[in-house]
């Protein structure tokens, strides 16, 4: 197994708002860094930086020592692990992969086991901490694989993250990730109910924020969002139609283990019929036009 | 008006974990304190500490200048104001009350109208913070009432509060503790949710808090309910009986409103399902059981 030096070449696939900013930083902290992506101009600014355009997933992961891919959806994940013309078919043995992408449990072991076959060590590393978390490189990374794995690999972690937990085996990131989404969902429906409360009620729902934000009603949503839904601004931060997604993940698995989760169901059917309407690119804080109506 | 001075004598009816060390607290700020509850014994600590007994709540309305109560439900707020032996038909003109208990905000507003047209000043102010708030003088105070009378009854409010915000007209301290109660009431079923879909995932989920309880997830019921949840212990805190009767009364405010509360209702029937099976002396957190098992 080759030791992490900061010649060890990385190959990153997904340019999106969190991809970029994390590419960008390993690149910062030294690493040489291959990229690929679907949309090649979505790469334009870390070529610019001299990342290393690779034509396809395939010559990214022949080519690089730690393959990383944060992309949109279960579905993106599979084709580019799994496809001819994938990272399974292509990576060296002896190389890592990392899959950052919120995504299946039971689809993050499929990918270590078919990895483990040729000698490739995975790990499924779901974040979070949102745009600004990437950028700053202190995002919460959930870590799920081989203990040995997550050692060789904190270097890389430590230049994205601030909170990097070991969590488990393969898939316990992103079921650690499934019961954030989990914790996020029934929170933001009580969040929403008590500013329309406030609201309707005829209070000042800014000056209601001042008296419960601090106490046992507290939580980063009412913090963050509720000033946003009390200013109808309803840009994202986290959009609408991702975080259906992971709900659906979350709720997928949540029935494979036979859980009861009311709470989860209800937020997954409230987010549909905002998507429904037209809200799936808004923040998920626009969760409260479903209440403020 | 009188001035609010040293020698204001304070009527302190109720004698709960919480009424308990606030009437302390005004006793240790010097106030002379007149103390009145049903049980004569809940109040013997107060007593030593030289307060003085009143035999009724008639009584010690007519002897104080300042009457405050935090007693349990609506209806023993409606006796202890209303009831020929309450306070309205005996407190003196120039007098200020305050109603601390979570109650209906149509009966503060009911209160509020009755005390004026005797001369007297009524508040809402019901509390957040728990027993470590009321013990530390740390609570937050939801107060409702008019801006003279929350000017005037301010150093009172300092002695028991430290985040002390006057919300509007009289009922407004209410709404916004209703506000308060419905964030929790939804927050609470997720990270009930969130922490067995952690355990049945196979994860630690004292390790999960550790990834997910500074991001986006995180809340005080997460950071300090959780643990105990996760320990299994169920001591209250916060009585489950006591919630319950919160949130019937936010959601009967919030039909009143023709409000859309779907997570407090949700909320309501499983802690109505927790009480039905024995749990009504459980502390909140204990709204665990019903998704662990």
């Amino acid at each position: 197994m080759m030791s992490l030096a900061k010649d060890t070449v990385i190959g990153f696939i997904g340019s999106g708002v969190m991809g970029k900013s994390m590419a960008a930083n390993l690149m910062e902290a030294g690493f040489p860094l291959n990229v690929y992506t679907r949309t090649k101009t979505k790469a334009d600014e870390l070529l610019e930086a001299g990342a290393v355009w690779k034509e396809s997933a395939a010559d990214l992961a022949a080519e690089s020592d730690v393959i990383i891919t944060i992309v949109g959806y279960p579905s993106d994940v599979e084709e580019v692990y799994f496809g001819d013309n994938g990272i399974l078919a292509h990576a060296r043995s002896g190389s890592f992969v990392i899959d950052m992408t919120t995504s299946k449990p039971k689809l993050a072991e499929r990918i270590s086991k078919e990895a483990s076959k040729k000698g490739i060590e995975a790990m499924d590393a779901p974040v979070s901490g949102g745009d600004i978390g990437a950028k700053n490189g202190t995002l919460a990374i959930m870590a799920g694989g081989s203990e040995t794995a997550f050692h060789e690999l904190r270097p890389i972690f430590d230049v994205m993250g601030s909170n990097i937990v070991h969590q488990g085996p393969a898939g316990s990131g992103q079921h650690t990730k499934m019961s954030n989404q989990i914790a996020i969902a029934s929170n933001m429906i009580g969040v929403c109910e008590a500013i329309t409360y406030a609201e309707k009620a005829g209070l000042d729902p800014d000056r209601v924020l001042s008296s419960i934000s601090t106490g046992a009603a507290g939580s980063w949503s009412l913090s963050n969002l509720a000033p946003r839904m009390i200013a109808g601004d309803y840009d994202p931060g986290f959009y609408v139609k991702h975080f259906i997604k992971d709900m659906k993940i979350a709720l997928e698995s949540a029935q494979e283990m036979e859980l009861l989760t009311p709470g989860l169901e209800l937020s997954l059917s409230l987010y549909q019929r905002l998507a429904e309407s037209g809200g799936e690119d808004y923040g998920t804080h626009a969760l409260f036009k479903m209440f403020r109506a």
